[in-house]
């Protein structure tokens, strides 16, 4: 099928320099801070944000040049399809991150748990309406095994393992 | 900037025909099921994804013939910054939708709960994590001011609005 072509409309900045140091989501990143820089043309289309705490940004893994179809997950060591985890070794190289929006000025978003690398092509963005996108009652699948200790400690990458894709 | 170029990775097919019948959101698809047909190549990576119930589609809103920076959304009368709203005409026509996953026979997920138009370019499948993306304390902005009854006639789409796009 034909490809589909997208255009960043800003770029994130992060204190993530290297990709084998990235937390590997927000909620591991507690309290890092970054910012997604809007390009000014985009700037009319964050009216209204700032009534959110939290948005998903969109971005691509600019850094990836290797898709995978198993992959093995940071959080545990067994291999998995891609599909049931967040590694960027995707077929496309799709980013989704939930971050803290602490402020908005301009065109520069600040926010706060942020797992995403320095100079990341930002793609879209999306605020976090809870009626929409909280579930409950959700299964979650083999990161169910993995319990909170593991999980905070393997989460910040401590461990120091790379993804294939680094 | 350069443009990033993605390829569809299977067709999403729903009973929703035109775009200005589709509810807004999975939430108000209720019981709504659909079909996310993978390509058969990309199969492997489904490994281990049976043990979400919910997965999130990104998806391209292929109909999107407009962008435009200032919306109406469904839910209100108020127009507000595209970024603060899931409407589709967004600079990137990048959809995201949490849907419910049924079941996996070969290379389709079942997925019930589904807001998306019929023949829509698959792009990613991620597994929703309840530790990486749920936020229990989310302030959700102007969404916060539309009551329930009048979120779940609207999402509906019984009004018969449609999003400029459609």
């Amino acid at each position: 099928m034909d490809s589909i072509a997208f255009r960043p409309i800003g770029i994130i900045h992060s204190p993530h320099k290297r990709s084998e140091e990235i937390p590997i989501q927000p909620v591991y990143a507690g309290g890092i801070q970054g910012r997604a820089e809007l390009f000014p043309e985009y700037a009319d289309g964050l009216q209204d944000l700032n009534g959110f705490s939290h948005v998903y940004l969109i971005y691509h893994f600019h850094k990836t040049t290797t898709s995978r179809l198993i992959v093995t997950p940071f959080l545990d060591d067994s291999p998995r399809g891609v599909f049931a985890t967040r590694a960027p070794c995707r077929p496309n190289a799709i980013g989704l991150s939930l971050v803290r929006l602490l402020r908005i000025e301009g065109c520069t978003l600040h926010v706060e748990d942020i797992d995403i690398l320095d100079d990341t092509p930002l793609l879209d963005i999306k605020p976090y309406v809870a009626r929409f996108d909280s579930r409950a009652d959700a299964r979650c699948g083999w990161t169910e095994e993995v319990d909170e200790a593991t999980a905070s400690k393997r989460g910040l990458r401590q461990h120091g393992r790379a993804c294939g894709d680094a």
